[in-house]
């Protein structure tokens, strides 16, 4: 009986945090202008409430009930609930209002400014977004940076942190040499004039096939690409697609449409419960942590969108859609641009040899921020300099520099780590799928069912009932290893420059 | 102090019922289908919440101290908030969050049996609909029907009503009889290929010039034209264009963008109070009534919009977006057409002699659902038979009749009446208005700037702080009356006829 009250307040949470992600969604795609300050109050009000009820009496007495007679289930959700609120409860509650309306007020300034190429505007409401996080840090434990990163993925911290990102460095730095040396490919027919419809037409017919479905979810445009879920009857992505620049939409489609069937492929049975609610970030979400998803949304982007086989299947329907376009470029062609490696300004659209450096660049300015080492006035400055020794780039200007990306105007100071996470994860659980003779013969012929099958089956079901390195444990047979990443990247160069 | 914690908490329970518009709006617009479960269940708890909040002892205490020492505007607020939350008491709580599940499911088969012309496939969850609403109206009062109406229109009674469609039909009769038997309009170029977005653009373009603000508004498209608010900062109104039928998509945007200006000229000192917050209804609005919204929808589609002097202005500017189709036509003509008397199905499409005989047809079936005379699934016949009697038509199918609301569907059993009490209204307060110079001026000249200026002076800016009756008696110098409305149409009858 008292498990039953678990649940249900539970799912009265989860209705709360799927409607401020309905809130959020509207404001970021379709919201009049005109409406940001009042959003920014309902959602503060609406997360308010959440929190409200999650460190609430009623919460805690049936879950302290429920515990007496719980079967080894409930007792899973009763502890991974236990935890999360443990969690929530350091952060001190008029935060985390504030944190909701800031979220919403900043996002205006950060599209304004990135429009704009105007930082300074951007810049108090930055400063005040950065402030909270170090303040919510602190209340969560001693080191701030980790603390926020654990928020995002649990148990990592800088220190583990640092030794993958050391791996992966020794590895990508002679790996990017060798490809920027050798003969480029052919990349002028990416800029040729694809009619954006045409484009999304094209991507949105792949992104069904492997598996994202239309009927519990919607493609809208926005500046910045996301996903968002309202339960897995309605998980919506956006993407941004250009007229002159054909790999950038398609590809961050196929990555939105990963974490997608990731929200979709939850159990039904999780529908509303703790497996799909995070409690410590007071959000409705079903994965089971920032890198997991983004491992799913980088294996359907890259491991199967970027592979030579993918395009050989595929390139003739693309040519279909752009025949005058396309009628002097291969298969063969066509995948080598679409993986030149190029160091560049955009995260988003930077290939897989030079993304994870934008990723180390990034961690190293929030460790700094979160230090207190670095100040929000300097953050041009210090992202030029590291552009410049990273990437061996001059940044032109702040929207193709420090205003690009949407996080750190919605809070998320800490999450970046979780995108190289989910590199290294991807090649783990992809190399995984493709011993399985089914999903091997599937890649061949472009037939993407036994992929998603099995990714539904191991991965995506489970929601948060399971640890991301139990999930690894199981699908991977193994921690966290940088090896089978770096083997799939250089593969890849040997096919690109040999 | 106290008083302060009352506007904290109307606040608070303002941003959940503009979520729960949000939520609503999503689901009429754009949601996927998949998403019709999840959302009825978000409904229900946000509005659960809402009436929580509404019923609970924080509010009650600060409204008790407030009193104290309250101003006479403190009092004003405070006796419209016990008023409506004594209203809001006596419906079971349980009701309320089933009603508001219901509304979602009963969306969506209403939908879809409109769209397949299958009233039998959303016959039970109507049935369900209409026993919850008589169940709603028992709690209420003796008299089901009466107390239902009076939720949207505080005071109105059926026997009042009686009285007033009396009146109406006395005069509708054989102003129709007149207007029918008289050499008809040419029509023949209403049916026209008329290309959406250019008549999209074209109707938009005006209600911006009305004063429609779409910095804090959006267009949206959707079966059922609706506007619906989040504030008064974010106002959006929906519509439906048909390519071969020019008349039905801007006069349903005029009307919309008319409930819109309301919403969005409530005093800005009143966004998230009482003045904005329907608590009886749980609904966020800012509008006095019903019937008071409607009249500022039907003042601008019908008093302004289906004017000579408004198509005298404007023709040229339509014919300039269509000059193809409309080479062979003049103003004149083209304002006889849109005027044209024709009693036929649908509602909303109806001309303004006949659109009074739809209400009141509506309003006599409400009557007899409510007091049990009449069931749900013998509702088709008895709508044919009334159709028979008042207008003279066969109805071909269910989707032209009995199908075409929505607002059942939506557990509005008791509005109707608010919509010839609208156009009732609409006349006695633009008799008022053209009695100021600058107005009729302005009107002259297609400048909408002092009427919009005085609408909203008058009666937009007041929100719920005002009654319906007290807005009247000051705006139009009494009560309701229908000498003006009846005046104007006899005046139109004449004109057409003339």
């Amino acid at each position: 009986m008292s498990y039953a009250a678990f649940q249900t307040e539970i799912g009265r949470i989860n209705d709360i945090l799927c409607s401020v992600n309905l809130l959020s969604w509207d404001a970021r795609t379709v919201m009049p202008h005109g409406g940001v300050d009042s959003r920014g109050r309902q959602i503060a009000t609406l997360t308010s409430l959440a929190r409200d009820l999650a460190t609430g009496d009623t919460l805690r007495r049936a879950m302290d009930e429920a515990r007496h007679d719980a079967t080894p289930d409930a007792l899973r959700a009763l502890d991974l609930a236990a935890a999360e609120i443990a969690t929530l409860t350091r952060i001190p509650p008029a935060l985390i209002g504030e944190l909701a309306s800031l979220k919403t007020a900043a996002h205006a300034a950060w599209a304004e400014a990135r429009a704009a190429n105007d930082f300074a505007t951007y810049a108090p409401l930055l400063t005040r977004m950065i402030a909270m996080q170090r303040e919510i840090g602190q209340a969560l434990g001693d080191n701030p940076y980790d603390a926020l990163i654990g928020l995002y993925e649990p148990g990592m911290t800088q220190a583990r942190l640092a030794v993958l990102f050391g791996e992966l460095k020794a590895a990508l730095v002679p790996l990017i040499e060798k490809a920027t040396a050798a003969a480029q490919p052919r990349t002028d027919f990416l800029t040729r004039s694809y009619p954006i419809p045409v484009q999304k037409a094209f991507a949105l017919k792949i992104a069904a096939r492997m598996g994202y479905d239309l009927n519990r979810g919607r493609l809208d445009d926005t500046v910045h690409p996301f996903e968002i879920s309202f339960t897995r009857n309605d998980v919506r992505i956006t993407s941004r697609f250009r007229e002159t620049w054909l790999p950038g939409g398609m590809f961050a489609l196929w990555h939105e449409a990963g974490h997608g069937m990731y929200e979709q492929g939850v159990d039904p049975a999780y529908t509303r419960s703790i497996f799909a609610t995070d409690l410590a970030n007071l959000y409705a979400v079903g994965g089971a942590s920032f890198g997991m998803h983004e491992s799913q949304s980088r294996l359907w982007e890259n491991r199967v969108g970027r592979s030579r086989s993918f395009w050989e299947l595929h390139f003739p329907e693309l040519q279909a859609h752009f025949p005058d376009q396309l009628s002097d470029v291969t298969a063969g062609e066509f995948w080598a641009a679409v993986n030149q490696v190029r160091p560049d300004f955009i995260r988003v659209e930077a290939d897989e040899l030079t993304y994870d450096l934008h990723i180390i660049l990034r961690c190293e300015i929030e460790a700094a921020l979160m230090s207190g080492d670095l100040a929000v006035r300097d953050l041009p400055a210090v992202w030029a300099e590291k552009m410049r020794a990273y990437l061996g780039r001059e940044v032109p200007n702040d929207t193709l520099g420090v205003l690009q990306d949407v996080h750190w105007s919605q809070g998320y100071v800490g999450s970046f780590p979780t995108y190289t996470l989910g590199n290294i994860m991807s090649s783990q659980v992809f190399k995984a799928a493709q011993a399985q003779p089914a999903i091997a013969a599937g890649l061949a012929e472009g037939d993407y069912a036994p992929l998603h099958g099995w990714l539904q089956h191991e991965i995506y079901a489970h929601g948060r009932g399971a640890s991301p390195a139990q999930t690894l444990q199981k699908v991977a047979q193994g921690p966290l290893d940088t090896a089978p990443y770096i083997a799939d990247l250089t593969r890849k160069v040997a096919d690109l420059t040999g």
